[in-house]
């Protein structure tokens, strides 16, 4: 499932580097920064160390051979891939790492309020510094589909669970399950909020 | 003193979001960028924690809330509040933001034209992520009216006051005054920096 | 060599920020995200503290200054020293930074692609912030001349120099220099990645 998340979120990268034509390193760094740029953004809220990248090198040097292929890559994703399949693939990113972001974030004795957010920025930053990066108001502030929304009330679902003593397995699954179905059933029927 | 700050601040983050036309949640991220960016660079610099937001989790709620609202909330702003009176409450964060940084900084030890610099950052540094996430050459740096320049007056003002063993308390005093003064007064003869 | 690769960083966020036009403060908040913006990015990540700049803020202060005379220092520039030495010192900041953040990375411990990946961090990083200030894509993601590739390769050589326990002096230059040779040669014969 992490690895689903992780290079659903490094193939968001490449594709909007593609279509800034961004060189391969370019696109290296883009991918990058989609992919772990939640969790080290709270981890150094946190000042937790080390971060997840560092101890898993082997995504980064699987996002480092793909960008030189990028491509080539986002062909084969896309003939293999249906649009559709991604979508799953983000919103399971989504749901993954906000719901892990508050489970780490309320571990550090942080409030609850706090986690939720620090949960949200954990699932969202790295999308945020992508479009920064391609010059481009984030996706994430003016697409008015709920998208941080859903992460929003999943991490309180989670915190909810956690607080009714759900075990923290079967409560990480709920949050995520239902951040990943709120996320599908709100863009599939298009729900927008006002703004 | 402080809460007018913080308010401003978030009141800034609103109107630009407004411009935009973010939607509720990428509201509130501006919002919450503008009024706590500033402070959370410098701790993370300093590596101090708690953040501030993360000890005063009451004005994260009160923006969120507000961030849903924001509409309404701007036109309330816009009808209670003159624009000079935005234009004042900007100003009294700017010295207050900016004389704290320069505090904490010299309490860490800082050299004193690192603690400016810090007490700077401290005061202008959410503008500076709310233009950069609403992609916009951030106003800071274009805008030739002083700004960063009398918070970094007002910083060596300070600095100079503690030098001379004035009472802490009447040296923010002083040092938050003269910035908000400067501020004013450039501001109203239209003073501007070369370029 | 140190104090070559840091002016040259600070030049180009000269020439950037006056192309901007922007005013003394955007100027130098520019010139000093540039040359210590790469370096700050590592030490967070690594947790090392105090910053460069802050050790040295006699660099900071020398920077402040120039940002009041950025034209006269930008002519200056321009009549004493050619594009070509710009060039070059470019490239020996990069060479530079890059090999100390990877030499710096590996004394923290990091794996090996990380301590390369930091490395060009270090190297890259400022001219990164600078092109994100200033409402561009960035120069790095999007030129398919090589810069980011040039610094890759540089901290790997550096890395099998210092497994082969060549002194590390040694080792230094020769990746210094590698990185500053290969920036120049593949600029000059027109180089280009695929993208």
């Amino acid at each position: 499932m992490e690895t689903i998340a992780i290079l659903a979120y490094a193939a968001s990268g490449f594709i909007e580097a593609r279509k800034r034509r961004l060189d391969p390193i370019g696109t290296f760094l883009v991918a990058l920064a989609t992919a772990f740029g939640g969790g080290t953004a709270r981890d150094i809220m946190l000042e937790r160390r080390p971060f997840y990248w560092v101890e898993h090198q082997e995504y980064v040097i699987v996002i480092f051979v793909a960008s030189f292929f990028a491509p080539y890559v986002l062909r084969l994703i896309s003939q293999v891939i249906s649009d559709r399949a991604l979508l799953i693939a983000d919103a399971i990113g989504l749901g993954l790492f906000s719901v892990a972001g508050t489970s780490i974030a309320l571990d550090a004795q942080m409030p609850a309020f706090i986690s939720v957010l620090m949960g949200v920025t954990t699932g969202v930053f790295g999308g945020l510094i992508r479009d920064v990066l391609c010059n481009e108001v984030p996706l994430l502030l003016r697409d008015s589909r709920p998208y941080a929304t859903c992460a929003f009330v999943g991490c309180w679902l989670y915190l909810l669970l956690n607080q009714l003593n759900v075990d923290s397995i079967y409560s990480v699954l709920i949050a995520t399950g239902f951040i990943l179905v709120a996320r599908l059933v709100t863009y599939k029927f298009d729900v927008r909020l006002p703004h």
